[in-house]
């Protein structure tokens, strides 16, 4: 179960060959073709990225909308700004349809009314994702507009295609996923440098993203941690400039990413000794994250594997209920489909990557957190983290 | 117009005092009661933010919504996962309502509904953005079966009334934006440590973050640029390994942020040395910055400021028009309102922070970007970022 971990971006390249976004096509399609689905009109940062293999930190600006259709046959439209026109064109995509934008009278609105129309004229069914886990990547009332004035188009709600596409990888996209996990759990070993008593917790922060944009990581979105004499309260928190103590539980929870791929995962110390109540939790937590992982083979639910850790858990009277899940799919987003949570029937496949995630209450209002990043295997969940040492470190 | 940089982070602290929060609810109040709105329903990160302080990475997980409430008398409700409830707990906040998210049968949706009921009764209206520059936070679906679950709810647009609240930025948030201001043009002072000839792109990008951290930044959520023999040909690219040749022009725009305020920004270096078209189109786009920032008085409308720019770029026969503005709205988010385009009327108002941001298109398709950052005052514009030279500087 140990990760072989790569730290070698030379051997990697960036992006796709063309037959990855081929075979993305060929597989929605055959789904739209089975569901009556005549197009499928996406507008958010991983599905047109997913197949177009349109790569830009311009989605920070909430400015313009960028849409891209994939008919049932033939290859993807990509409808956006201008000022994304010349980066598309490095893509496998060809018909581009592009507008001076932001343009708040029409931001791309008549070109899609001009590119739906016969769809509509044909009632035909248009694939959106408006289900669980997805927004509208567009103004609302521009997408009111654009029904309106296409009164004959059937809207059906393609979340669960599109989400169940992209929830099982591909061989090019697992070679990514391993390597942005293994340069997260150099990141972590090196923590030893950077964190010990008296160290601010910003300055933890701040040396974090250093030494793991050092290590390889293209950038570090997501970080997040707490820490407190005995445990820490919440996990979603930014630091305090309160220094570390001797007594803190410390927490550190990453999602850097490479070539546009999510690491997520955590790790725990206690700064200059470890008390009975934390290293306990730590103990459940490894124990239940090993369940997990046990638990994490084709043909068992996302359920399954919830309980396989809750029992463990149930040690320490606490199922881990309150925030709802103990781990999910990860790739192009920090957190995707599917959830590792009770209502959560969801059968899983081969290759499919999930953090395991497993976490505890304990003492006075204080909570742990544990977590790993697999891939499911036929064989048996392929570890691509550095397993968390199984007693709670100290620094 | 010189900036006053100051690097000095432990004079700044972070978050708002309440006073800070009472004020933006009271503006809010007060349009709401002069325009018929009995509650706003606000589910985007700086919005939630903006009510209440919740600040978190976590919005980068896309699985759960969060809500907040503003209603026309009293103070915030907050409708949020579990997850965030301890942090939104150390908010002003007091009426927080939680449920174990992700649900997918009802995320929320239940507790807004009852939250709701009332106006829907006395079919008031809610208050919603869903206008230019926003998006709808919650699955698509979801917000049709709450709507539905409300037929009496009459919804208003109220994106103009929160974009114009947020647009005139306080004294307090001035401090925040000048700081991160001061922080990325000490960063760009150093590039010549890390970029020239031979370096590759890639980690000339790398580099820049690693600086910008070390330099004060919590984090560089927003890096692009490009790089070419005599200019480049789009500016939203992630970089290439190719390493830099002299004769090439590099350019490196960034986002870099400071206790969720944006700096945004960028600069041009011409390697080894600058060809002449290269040296026209930075003297251009110089000048052109400099009309814009005369131009940006209040009074003047964001159109008045476009043109400003505009008529000196035309002495490259090019009005910038095809990227749709020539600068923006700078604060919480990279890009916010409002736009300097030739169709934005808006009249700009003391204390607006914007972006001074022509382009230009020279030579064989290649093209040039210029930016610097300023607050709108009554005497005319304030620099907070460290004006670039006039001429395009050689690394």
């Amino acid at each position: 179960m140990d990760a072989e971990l790569s730290l070698m971006p030379s051997m990697l390249s960036r992006g796709f060959e063309e037959a990855e976004f081929v075979m993305r096509l060929k597989n929605a399609q055959a789904l739209m073709a089975a569901q009556g689905v005549s197009g499928l009109l996406l507008m958010s940062e991983p599905e047109v990225r997913y197949f177009t293999g349109f790569h830009t930190l311009f989605w920070q600006s909430p400015t313009r909308p960028w849409f891209v259709y994939v008919p049932v046959d033939g290859k993807p439209v990509a409808i956006i700004p201008e000022i994304g026109a010349d980066l598309m064109r490095k893509t496998w995509i060809e018909d581009i349809r592009s507008w001076s934008a932001p343009a708040p009278q029409d931001d791309g609105i008549s070109l899609l009314t001009e590119l739906l129309t016969p769809l509509a004229n044909a009632k035909a069914g248009l694939g959106i994702m408006k289900g669980h886990e997805t927004g509208l990547r567009m103004p609302l009332g521009d997408w009111e507009r654009l029904t309106k004035a296409l009164p004959g188009l059937e809207i059906i709600d393609v979340t669960g295609l599109v989400q169940g596409l992209r929830m099982v990888k591909s061989e090019a996209e697992l070679e990514k996923l391993r390597h942005i996990c293994a340069i997260g759990s150099a990141t972590f070993a090196r923590v030893p440098e950077i964190a010990g008593n008296g160290f601010p917790l910003e300055e933890v922060f701040r040396e974090f993203r250093r030494l793991a944009l050092a290590t390889g990581a293209d950038d570090v979105p997501y970080l997040v941690g707490g820490a407190g004499p005995g445990g820490y309260t919440d996990v979603i928190s930014p630091p305090s400039r309160r220094p570390l103590e001797n007594g803190d539980v410390l927490m550190l929870d990453t999602g850097c990413t490479w070539d546009g791929y999510y690491c997520d995962f955590d790790r725990n110390w206690a700064i200059g000794h470890a008390g009975d109540p934390a290293k306990r939790a730590h103990d459940v937590l490894w124990r239940a994250t090993d369940a997990g992982i046990v638990a994490a083979r084709p043909g068992n639910t996302c359920s399954d594997v919830f309980h396989a850790m809750s029992r463990v858990l149930a040690e320490l009277g606490d199922a881990g209920g309150d925030i709802g899940r103990l781990g999910h799919g990860l790739g192009m987003q920090l957190t995707e489909q599917p959830s590792l949570a009770g209502f959560e029937r969801k059968v899983l496949e081969e290759n499919m990557v999930l953090t395991i995630e497993p976490s505890v209450s304990y003492g006075d209002e204080l909570m742990m957190v544990h977590e790993e990043n697999i891939i499911v295997r036929s064989g048996g969940a392929e570890l691509i983290t550095a397993r968390a040492p199984s007693e709670l470190p100290v620094l």
